[in-house]
């Protein structure tokens, strides 16, 4: 989940994912979104059975979905055969190119192609840039009316009745960088996705293996922990989350050292753990 | 589950189904026979899952699967957008017609309809009656051959050569009773099903509410307390299983306390409960 003032963006669903926000308290309801990267089963079996329940509890408010085109069909085909209407618009959204795929008028949010044995999107998420502020007081006392302090906001400089400019920038300070996280999904290690998420504030990245089982990531179209931190120091990420871990591992700790020694601001994705931006 | 000392045969498959069976210690590999009643979720959005997950675990001994045609299309295209082969063979089986199913030389499955919103089955499970078996210390007594048990076991006297006729009650027992369970879904209260499951051992009957809710439960194809207790009580059942009570219930008890007004031997359907017959 991925969570702003605004909105709640579910990222994969996964089987269970909706006894998971149960158990993590996270209302179902306040779903605007949710993004599916690709169709393997630990990535969407769990969608079916929230979008059934958000209908069976009369969810009225309309919900976004973005997905591989046949997702819909699996839908749809499952919502035929039990002979059920959703109790809510649900608009189905194609991942077919790369690009901007929804504006929430406070952020943006983009898809990119990763590699992975079957079609695969990873998901970039910025927040817009805000306008100026304007230090009213510092406004006032040079006598600039309220009504030009949209102008300001656009980074306009004033010309006073006398013909004195007043600099933007005496009278403003500029917009908070706006945030940013990327989600790569399931992928093989593809450098040019360093370019894609460069300087984004949080990267998750998988790491199904670790580094000496390079060979079998690849055939595998997945990453291991010295790919996923390249990645993360190649875009000078801000954080580096990785997970994915393969079943076949007990402890996930090595994961943790052997992404620190490449990238150090690297954590675990763990169950329930919020990470703050 | 129902379990017997050959087979393990699954009863439906909620979302997250794999993850209570592994809660409960149940091996997937030992599920012979799944059965689906109707494609409502609740009854089997977590096949997929488990499906794949055997899969994933390299199971490579056959698999019987029962349910609605159209169960076999969802699972195919799933499959078929993940691009995957599963590592055993599925045999999938239409629910069609009223009849036995399967037989797997200890027990024959048949299934029978319901009454539900959509096309739904009852499943009954019964042990084939064992052959008689011989007193062996008797039949020796008798002097009658080993070579001649197998008539004793199907019920056939033995002339000895000097013409006497030894009775096959006075060398054998009669064999113990074949034991039987009936699952009977998501229905309508349906009096004529208390003839399709008649003696039974165990049924499972559902009450989604109590009795005072009987039109709200048949306006839904649901049945109550009583409703249920009825057919257990009218079939002449060993004991009652209840389930699949609605969610706007917050204490089951009343739901006991209404079946056993009609049918004393009546216990609740409780998650990682045995029940021994």
């Amino acid at each position: 989940m991925l969570q702003t003032q605004d909105n709640s963006f579910l990222i994969d669903c996964g089987e269970g994912t909706q006894l998971q926000l149960s158990k993590y308290k996270i209302k179902t309801g306040k779903i605007s979104h949710i993004f599916i990267s690709h169709l393997h089963g630990d990535h969407y079996f769990g969608l079916i059975g929230l979008l059934s329940s958000m209908s069976l509890l009369n969810r009225n408010t309309d919900l976004h979905l973005y997905g591989p085109p046949k997702l819909l069909d699996i839908i749809n085909l499952q919502l035929d055969v039990a002979d059920v209407n959703l109790s809510y618009t649900l608009h189905f959204h194609k991942l077919e190119e790369e690009g901007e795929i929804a504006n929430t008028g406070k952020i943006t949010i983009s898809s990119f192609k990763v590699a992975h044995r079957i079609d695969c999107w990873g998901f970039l998420f910025r927040e817009i840039k805000q306008s100026r502020s304007v230090l009213s007081e510092k406004a006032k006392s040079f006598e600039i009316p309220a009504a030009y302090f949209s102008e300001l906001q656009k980074g306009k400089d004033y010309t006073t009745k006398k013909g004195t400019i007043i600099s933007n920038e005496d009278v403003t300070q500029p917009a908070k960088k706006g945030r940013s996280f990327a989600y790569c999904a399931d992928t093989l290690f593809l450098e040019h996705l360093s370019a894609t998420v460069k300087e984004v504030d949080l990267l998750y990245h998988e790491t199904t293996y670790l580094k000496d089982q390079e060979e079998k990531a690849a055939s595998r179209y997945h990453s291991t922990t010295v790919q996923a931190a390249t990645i993360a120091k190649m875009a000078k990420a801000g954080r580096l989350i990785i997970g994915h871990f393969s079943s076949k591992y007990d402890n996930v700790e090595p994961f943790l050292e052997e992404a620190k020694a490449v990238f150090e601001n690297t954590v675990l994705a763990e169950e329930g753990t919020c990470y703050f931006l």
